[in-house]
C-alpha cells in the first residue's frame, strides 16, 4: 500500500515536493494545505490536486475566494501517515504539536533548527538514521549541497578541511517583485555564516568554514571551495570521489555552460519541470588541484536539490525502504537525475 | 502525408520552432542546421532531434568536436517541403537564394525586414494572404503581440488610434551572461520605434505609434498602451473585442499576479514546456476604460509567441490548411494555448 | 536677518535639503532632527551639522549611541522660522500639531496628501499663492517634473492633453541592499497612477493621465509622454517652450547620453554633489513631433529634483522673496542649475 | 618646479588621474589626449582641461565634432615630464615607441602585462625601485588592493598564506548601458584567477590563490579571504597590522553600513569627488580570528583605487619625492584620504 503524504505549506519548496510525491509510485499525495488565497493555491486545484485550508481562519477565506476547500489541515493529517512541512521559516516549529497529535510522522525543511527535530537529514550520508524515526529535519539547500558534495570526499579520505565563500541568489524568482536587493552584493555580518555547521549537524566529521553573501541576482547559488586535502591528490581522483556520489552532475564551461544562466537554460532545455536542476553542478573543467589543494566551484539550484532527499525521508521514516540506496535509486529513476545533461561527443560517420 | 519540416537555427527561437513541429500530428521535423558546437547544438541531439551542419566549414567544426552531423544544411533541404529560418537576424536574406534553388517553401522571422519576403505573416490577421506563397516572414513577438491586440480591437470597430510605450527586456535569459544592460535603463533613440510601423505591414488599417526602451531585466516585454476609441465604450465591450481573438490570455493583479516574474513563475507550475508563453497576457484588472479613452497592459513572452505563427505559417504556404481558423485550432489545441491560467471560482462545498 | 530653517528626517531627501540651506546666503541651517543611530546621523555630525533627537526615547537611544545630541526637535522648533518635514511618508501629518503649537512654518514633501496642508507647491506654477501661507507640500518628484514641463507647454498655449508612461526606478541606490525588486517589472495596479492627479493639484489646467510601473533598476525615473497639441507645431516650437521654463536641462543621444546610467555619469563629472540632477532632463533629439502630436522623453533624479523647490517653499512661506522668480533666480544660481550639461561646439582653430 | 604631466585616454581611471594631478601642488596637468567626440571628452573641456587628440584622424573628427582640439598626442608630449596612460587595455603597449621617442616617463595601469614595463608598482609595497625608472605599471585595481592588505599583513610577519575569492562587479556604471550581465553570474573559467599571480609582481613574497567571477551589479569588486597565519593570533593583532599601512579604511555593519551600496552612498555624503573611495573599505566588524586562521572581507572602489598610486608613481619616475612615505603623505593629505569616515563616537553632554 502507498504511503499517503500531506504537504503543508504550497510554496517554492512545497508545489515542488507535491509533484514529486504524485510521481512516485510508492506514495499518494492526499492533499496540500496552505493559508493563500491567490494565483498559487489556485494553480494547485487547476493541477487536480486536492486542497486543505491550514487553519479555520484560512478555511473561511479560502472559501470566500472559491477555493474548493477540502477540510482542514487538521483534517488532512487524518488521512496521511506522513506530512511534509514546508512552510515559511519557524512556523512548523508551532505546527508539531499537532502533528503529533494526529500521529503522523514529520519531515520538517531547512528553516527550522537542528534541536526542532534532534535529527538533520541528508539521504546518502544519513539514511539509515531517520529509518523508523519519527521527525526529521531536511536540511536547506546549501547545507545538502555541502553534504553531498564535500562529503564524498570526506568518504574517499581526501578532505581534511574545507573553506568556502557561498555567494547566494537574493532571492527566488516567481518572489522577485519584492524584498530583493538591486545593484548591490550584501555580505553576511557574521562568519562563519550557518552552513558550515548546519552541515555538521549531518556530518559532524566535516571541517568546514563557510562565508557568505547574497549577489544581485535570482538564479542558482554559487559555492567557491578552497579545500585542504588530506594528501596531495591528482584532479581525476578528486573527481572519481565525486563521480562515486550520487546527485552531483557535472557541466563545463568548455560546452558554453559559462555562468548560472546558462545551466539553467540548460535545465529548460532538456525539459526539466520548471527548469528544476536537482543535481548539485560542479564545473569540471574549473576545478582545480593544486599539490595538496583543491578549488571547486558548483551551482545549487536551490527552489530543487531538497526535493529528492524530502522523498527519502518520507521513506526513511515510514520505513518504507530501509536501505538508504534503494531509495536513492528510486527518486533519482523516477525524476530523471542525471550524472551529465549532454550526450558525450559520439564518433563521426565516415 | 505530413509537411517535411527544416529548421536552420537551432536558437532561442528555432529550438521552440523545432519543439513545435514534433508535436503537430501534421508535421515531421526532418532535421535542425547550426553552426554551433557548444550546449545548444548538443542537447539537440540529446532530445534526439538529427542535427545537420549550415554549411561545410560547420560540418567540419561540428564533427570534430563530436556532434553527429547528419549532412548539410543544403542535404536537409533536399529532403522537406518548409525551411523555418531562425538564424541571427540579417542572416536568412543571405540564405534565401539556397532556399529557392532546393525549391522549398520558407517562412523567416522578424529580424528580416517585410521587403525580404513582400509578405509579413500573423495568423488570425492575414492567414488568407499566404496561402500557397513561396515565402512570409512571422513578424517578431512585439509586433505579432500589436497586431493580436489591437487588430483584435480594430475588428471589433472599437480602435481609433494606438499610442503604445514598449518596455522591452534587454536580453534573453539564456544569453544575459553577456551584452545585457545593468541598473539603467536605454530608451531607443528614435520615436516611433520600429514595432509601430511593422504591424502596419500585416494590418495597415492600424493608426499605431510606438516608443520603446529596454529595461534591466530578462522577463517579458511590457506594453503600456493609451487608446483612442472611437466611441465612449464600456470596459465590457473592450475585454469582449479581445476574448474574441484568439491567443490572447488574462491575468490579474488581485490574482496577485502583479509582476513579470509572477506570469512567467506560473508559467512553470501550469507545466508549459520551458515556461513558455505562447499568448499575450493582458493583464484584465487594470484594463481601464474611460469614456472614448482605454488603458491597457499586457507581457509579450518574447522567446514564444511567435511559435504557433510559425506553425501556422507553416500551413499557410503548404496549403495544408486552407483555411487560418483551422490552423490556428489546431495549433493551439496540440500546443495546449488558454485563455485563462487558473481555474474559475468554483462554488463552495456545504 | 537670515532665515532660521530646521530639517526633521535626516534620509534622502531631508540630507540634500540641509546641504542647499546651508549654501543659501539668505538662509541658516540651525540644525536637523532624526531617530537613527546609524551612519546617516553620524555623518551629519561629520559635515558639522548639528543633530536633535525627534523625540525623547530617539534622544536617549542616539545619545547611548555616542551621537552628540543638541536637544530635542522641540528645542529645534523654538530656535527657527521654518521646519522642513522630509520624515517617511505619512509620519509628516502626525507632526503638524507640533510643528503648530511651536508657531514655525511648515514645508512638508510629496509623499503626504494634498489634504495635509491644502496647498501643493512647484515653484514656477503657484509661488505666489504660497507667500506667507503657514504650510505648503512640495509635490513629489514626478509630479514636480510634469507639472515643470507639461506646465511649461501649456503655458506657451500648446498642450491640449497628456498621456504618459512613468517607469520608475524601483528604489533608491542607498536603500538598494532591502526592499527592491530583482529582473522583473512591476506595473501599478491601478490607471491612472496617482501622479496625473497629483499634478493637478497644482495645476487643475493640465488634462493629463499617467500609467506608471517600477522598473528593475536604481538610476532616474523616465516618463515617456504622448501630447496631444492644440495645433499642428514645429518640433522648434514645443523646443522653444519647454526653453522658456526654468530647471529643466537638455541631453543628447547624439552626445552618446543614451541611457539613464550615462546622464547619471555626467553629473559625477560635472562636479555635482553627490551625482544629483536637480533639472528635469530633457533627451532633446528624442523629442518628436508629428502634426498636432509630440512624443517626449525625460530623465527625473528623484533624490534632487524637489531640493530647490524646496528652497524656494521656504522663501514663499516666510515671505523672504515676494516674487516667484526672484527666489527661483537666486536658488538656481547658488546650486548651479543649468540649462546644458556640455559646452556648445565651439569653432575650430586655424 | 612642477612636474608636467598628460594623461592619455580620458576614460574612467584618466578623467580621475586628471582630476587628481590637477588637485596636487607638485604637479601640472598640461593636458589630456583622447579619440572621442562625445560627452566624454567635451566635459573635460567644460572643466577647462585642455584637449589634444590622440592621433591625426582623432584630430580630424575632434575638429569637425567642435571640439577644441589643442594639438595631437605628439605635440602633448613635447611640453611634458611624464604621460600617463589609461587608454583600454593593450593599447597602451602600442603606445610606448611614440613615449620613448618623446623621452618622456610613462606610467602604465594594470590593463597592460608586466612585461610591458618590467616593473609593477603598488606605492607602500616598491616605491623606491620605481624612482627614477623610465616606465612602471600601476597594477589593477584589485591587485592593488590584494598588495596593500595582504603585504601588510605579512609586513607584520602574520600572514602564511592568503586564499581569495574575488567577486567582481561585472562592468563601470558609466558603461552600464552595455556589454553587462543580467541576472545571473559568470565565474572565470580558470584558477587561480590572474590577480593572485599579478600581485606578485610586485610582493613575490605573497602566497596567495584567488577565484574569481563577476556578478550582477556595477559597484564595488569584494574580496572574501581565508587567511592561513603564521600562528595563532588576536583579532585586534591582525586589525593592528591593517591599521598600520596607509589606504586602509574600516567600515562597520553594527553602523548600517551592510553592502556594496551604503558604503558608496556614504562616499557622496562624505563629499568625496564622483563619490571615489580610493581606500580598501575592510568590514572591520566581519573580520573573524580562529586560531590560526582569519577570514577577512573588503571592498574594492574599481573606478579610484588607482589613482593615488598613480600620483604616487609619477613622483616616483620623476624622482620629486624619492621617499614613499613622503609621497604617499602628500597624496593623502591632498586627496583626504582616511582611516574612518564616521567620527568616533563622543561623550554626551550631560
Amino acid at each position: 500500500m502507498n504511503t499517503k503524504v500531506a504537504v503543508n505549506g504550497y510554496g517554492v519548496i512545497g508545489k515542488r515536493v507535491a509533484d514529486a510525491v504524485r510521481a512516485m509510485p510508492d506514495m499518494d499525495l492526499v492533499g496540500v494545505a496552505d493559508v493563500a488565497t491567490d494565483w498559487r493555491v489556485r494553480t494547485a486545484v487547476g493541477l487536480g490536486i486536492t486542497v486543505f485550508a491550514a487553519n479555520d481562519d484560512a478555511a473561511a477565506g479560502m472559501t470566500r475566494a472559491g477555493i474548493p476547500v477540502s477540510g482542514t489541515l487538521a483534517e488532512l493529517l487524518a488521512e496521511v501517515d506522513v506530512v511534509v512541512d514546508t512552510t515559511p521559516k519557524k512556523v512548523a516549529a508551532a505546527n508539531l504539536p499537532l502533528y503529533r497529535s494526529a500521529g503522523v510522522k514529520v519531515v520538517l525543511q531547512g528553516g527550522e533548527s537542528h534541536a526542532t527535530t534532534g535529527h538533520s537529514f541528508v539521504a546518502q550520508a544519513n539514511y539509515a538514521t531517520a529509518v523508523g524515526r519519527d521527525t526529521t529535519r531536511v536540511v536547506s539547500c546549501n547545507t545538502t549541497s555541502i553534504v553531498r558534495v564535500l562529503g564524498a570526499l570526506q568518504d574517499a579520505g581526501l578532505l581534511a578541511r574545507a573553506r568556502g565563500v557561498l555567494i547566494r541568489r537574493a532571492t527566488d524568482p516567481g518572489e522577485a517583485h519584492q524584498g530583493g536587493i538591486m545593484n548591490t552584493m550584501v555580505p553576511e555580518a557574521a562568519i562563519p555564516s550557518h552552513q558550515g555547521p548546519d552541515a555538521r549537524t549531518v556530518r559532524p566529521d566535516l571541517d568546514v568554514v563557510t562565508i557568505a553573501a547574497k549577489a544581485a541576482h535570482t538564479q542558482t547559488h554559487s559555492h567557491f571551495w578552497t579545500l585542504q586535502l588530506t594528501r596531495p591528490a591528482s584532479r581525476e581522483e578528486v573527481l572519481a570521489a565525486l563521480r562515486a556520489a550520487p546527485r552531483i552532475a557535472f557541466v563545463r564551461m568548455a560546452d558554453g555552460l559559462t555562468a548560472l544562466n546558462t545551466t539553467v537554460e540548460l535545465m529548460r532545455d532538456v525539459g526539466r519541470p520548471r527548469g528544476d536542476m536537482w543535481e548539485v553542478a560542479v564545473w569540471e573543467d574549473v576545478l582545480t588541484v593544486e599539490g595538496d589543494e583543491a578549488y571547486l566551484t558548483y551551482q545549487v539550484y536551490n527552489e530543487a536539490i531538497v526535493v529528492p532527499e524530502t522523498i527519502d525521508a518520507i521513506r526513511a521514516l515510514t520505513g518504507t525502504a530501509t536501505d538508504g540506496a534503494t531509495s536513492i535509486a528510486l527518486t533519482d529513476h523516477v525524476l530523471g537525475m542525471r550524472r551529465e545533461f549532454l550526450p558525450a561527443a559520439v564518433p563521426v560517420r565516415d
